[in-house]
């Protein structure tokens, strides 16, 4: 399978680039009958969109969504749904200063490269605009969790730079351009970004992703593992470089006698293993955390070359988010979900007529 | 393709349990004309087998691999490399204890609760013992990358619980049973081991790993990322919760100017992306760490359920490792392997065409 | 894999109904560099229009593609290409009477059952204006077949309803609208098909299709055959119930002495094997034929049952081609053109150090 | 995924040569709780095992299948399925000869051209003693869908070189060593057998399959029609040239009016689309028909060349099938079970929640 197609069973296929005419996707293997309007996937886009607020890129893109097949009188019908977002805000500027240099810490260099060619314009494939697919693609893939099986995916920031962000409420998420989950702590978030934008820098970010209500059973053991198909998910999201899953990093300090959940009748008493063990989802709260680099498109004057291998220096101007940690909340919940999805339709063609022999009264909510 | 297969080009297979007749996979797509004994493959198994220190599992294995085809008068033909490695300490003890109770943070519940049915002798599918499989497609890997492109692959324990090992020599890691990179340390480290033995409890690890020498190039743009394949590799090896790629998870404090890494005409002047822009290899080194979880079966008494719902306490006998993490250097560096060569086939299928357009003199050694 | 996708490292992805907004597709892993127009895929488009003369669908379609991505400055870039086909004529007639009962030989039927909904305008998903994906992700696949390896591919009609064609040139094919290679035949065919279509009845064809100049060494042994990926793309285009590669059925009552094709030091004596062996293609001409079956909407009326299960009858009248055969000469093609592509990609893949070793003059040309 | 694995949730992975030590499989994907023993996958390599009668090879194995994993107190776990059939009749005989020259007809010459070396040994892995590892899995398969879903699949020879074989009954099959439905013509069978095999020649065969009792609705539109996986899976068989479904060839010449099956309360009126319309399966019985070619290893002398492109003649003495049709019964049968059992996993997967809407009584038997 080539690198612009995802899933097994519940497939997303991606494609467009930055400045080209538009950007566009096939999901195939969504169940016949699920309501889908337009609308459920345009709610999710508008969520990432950008120029939603001064922290992020100034890029006016209306984001529309038009799908085009797969949906006929309100309902899926099972096969292929393809969707296409038009690029509106592609300006025609000349891009031929940064078509010969490389910018740190950007595909630039890799793509040019590997291909012998690339689409310098407003980072061409490589630009985390890309990820309108991703998010409307994860759209259909939370209705159907939710209204099939009551999977509720849900994600936050936190932490900006070296500011982490207590989770007070998923009320305050939704309430403020960070999706911060403590109202409290906008302001320091709005005046800390401020002075980055200022200061022609960039900053990391980290973003938590939590799925509740996943039945138990979902996943496959050894390469098929859940735990596998949720890394590749987030290290394929612009600028993630590190995935973790329950208690992530710091199960390396943990004793085995601290770490390893322990049950009950009512459930489990805590969640260090991030609601898998052996690849396979135990019935409580998947929680996954992924970290994102600081942008590499920066006005910071930076040593580089250029495409005829000479030394230069380059200062990227245009518009860019200073942290692409701030729109990464809805993506980082797509992603999971269309893991989900898929695992949910192959745990179903092979375990259809098993019922989980044990009765746990319910998995006890703990975070 | 089901849960027991992974890869594009470079196809592996596994199956086995831990106390079934064999381990066994299938190596599909290696190239012909490599140069292949049992012996290179030994050599890789001999590094990961049970019982070669105190400090990990006593179970006595020669892991002694056959080749049951692919390969011809010491060569591989191109077809499919089938090998075995057959169990030999099966102990015919009594498992019904464990068969109906289940092992906090172990993956003997899902196991049941998904398939309505597990194999519960020493873990079954879900033991550790799999790896082999890996072990032995990656030394094949390893193999291959070395010759014919000079890629080396090495990794080392870089934390034991809460001990921190500074990398000094890569001499030093073969010359202890921890793989460790500090000859200095292991007297304290077995010290360590030996304590946390007999308090019958476990602890976490982190292992570090290191691509050398990989072309500029490989890799695919958007969901084929290089950081998905090896975001899912690492994530499918038993007791991994987290992984990161360069920076990783630090990458959350640094300001874009500190890192995105600068370049000049010798290579880059750092190497914050751990050899990665964009999903594609820069040439620089790929780093690479994992966080493996404390082992879950202890001597400790927990609270648990059976199999009829209710409660219970476990303590887990028999022949464990105290950290699964030890054992896990040579099983980090094959699915790395196993990533990396798959990706070098992919992009000669696709760019075979391609030479990269832009000199830089050396990738510059930077770790 | 779902099912709406083919290829291993050429792959295709197809979205799609009859009645809706448009058709389109994604092509992925097309090496970089290949010059590429809209109007290289436009005139294969062409060439499977419908309303292009009165013997096929009087439906009226540009089929504009329109390049979405994956193309700059006049060449691929390696990433994806997406490609959309706006439908114009989706006439707003009432089909209420046909959405209520299945015709005899139609999709309709199977479809309603499997899904439980279907979209029933102008036969949905199952109608064969999809291969308007195919035919444009072919032309992308012939154009780099034939400039890289120097390979042609051109199919003609061998047999309406009854009626044999004989091959007399390729001149001929492109000459008529029935891309029979015989001018000869021609106003016979015309006669046949205006008797047929008054007739309110539809008849089958049969389509062959030849690769030349393919290299020694594509495909792969077992589950990979050439033959099988043949196979099944033949197997998959709309109407087709048959599938032969080189002698077919024929080597059924053929002797081994008669069958296996003789070498010499200048080729192959003989190509009964249609270019392939053992899965893997000899260098001969890959010769492939297909049996389509008759149109299954007819203006005769028929016994059927409606939605409800109940008897009744229906007679289909509307917009159809009486022989579906008669178009799919570029279909079949392009079928086989992605094949060979993706071979050629995965052939390079694994055995780009291998030089054929043994010298062979030229494969003779023998059809 | 590589070319020794198929399908895409009962994934068959295959190894072995026909020399080495051993063939062997894995099996990925086959539902929990399925009671298997080892006979269960005997019974069905005994029906193709070699030296059965004096007209099929007299190579002496016994073809004992040992099951290594993914079986617990006698039933499947829904792991993985591996198991084993050891060569026992490797002849150490000289094989340089046949290691100098290519035989007509055979994959000699395409596997050392496109790999630069092969495995002459009896075959290597063009051996159509691969056929083992098919026919276990397809033992698998039968037995599911048979308890599953009560689908029964069965084959028979339907011609035999120049001569067809009527089909008479079930129970004939298998009472002759031609698997031929007609116990009145197994003597002219054996008497035309005996001459071939004095003459030095080989002849091809029709084998016919057919599969009972599928539910409607399994299958999928467009490239994963079950036609498509159909024509890919039998195509795949070693001498396989053409594959028909229904009516396939025959449907050229028919009328629209004659091939579209009418439907009636009661099923189907005929079955000339062989139980498949638009990909997907109708409950009518799926019908089959494959042609073998003749074998290529034969006594009598052909002109070749040798590996330094001379050229030479060549006379296969040995072991050889004179018409590998003989046995290709089991061979047909098990590779649609294995197609069968995927699409049943695959429906379940997205239509769990769709009851097929319309009701039929029955779907009437003709065949």
């Amino acid at each position: 399978m080539s690198g612009n197609t995802f899933g097994v069973l519940y497939c997303v296929t991606s494609f467009g680039e930055s400045h080209g005419p538009a950007y566009g996707g096939v999901v195939d293997g969504c169940p016949p009958g699920l309501e889908l309007a337009r609308q459920d996937i345009q709610k999710e886009l508008d969520r990432r969109k950008p120029g939603s607020s001064r922290h992020v890129t100034q890029r006016r893109e209306s984001d529309a969504v038009e799908i085009l097949s797969g949906v006929f009188e309100g309902r899926t019908t099972g096969t292929a749904i393809g969707f296409l977002v038009r690029n509106e805000d592609q300006r025609a500027k000349d891009y031929s200063a940064i078509a010969e240099k490389f910018r740190p810490g950007h595909a630039d260099y890799t793509y040019w490269q590997k291909y012998g060619i690339r689409d310098a314009r407003g980072g061409g494939r490589a630009s985390a605009r890309e990820t309108v697919v991703r998010v409307a693609a994860g759209a259909i893939a939370k209705k159907w969790l939710r209204e099939r099986y009551g999977v509720l995916i849900r994600g936050y920031l936190a932490q900006l730079g070296r500011r982490k962000i207590n989770f007070t409420s998923w009320e305050a998420v939704n309430q403020n351009p960070f999706f911060a989950p403590d109202a409290g702590i906008v302001a320091q978030l709005e005046k800390f970004m401020d002075e980055l934008r200022e200061s022609g820098d960039s900053c990391g970010a980290r973003v938590n992703v939590v799925a509740e209500n996943v039945p138990v059973g979902w996943g496959e053991p050894v390469y098929g593992r859940l735990d596998a198909d949720i890394g590749a998910a987030m290290m394929s999201i612009n600028a993630v470089k590190g995935v973790e899953i329950g208690a992530g990093f710091a199960a390396i300090e943990q004793k085995g006698s601290e770490h390893g959940d322990e049950m009950s009748p009512e459930g489990f008493l805590s969640n260090n293993n991030g609601g898998l063990l052996g690849g396979i989802s135990t019935g409580q709260d998947i929680t996954v955390s992924i970290a994102l680099k600081p942008t590499s498109s920066i006005r910071l004057p930076r040593r580089t070359i250029n495409i005829k291998g000479e030394a230069t220096t380059i200062e990227t101007t245009g518009r860019h988010d200073p942290c692409v940690g701030i729109r990464a909340t809805p993506i980082a919940e797509a992603m999971l979900a269309c893991v989900l999805m898929d695992h949910a339709l192959r745990h179903r063609a092979q375990c259809a007529d098993v019922t989980p022999p044990t009765k746990v009264v319910k998995a006890r909510k703990i975070n």
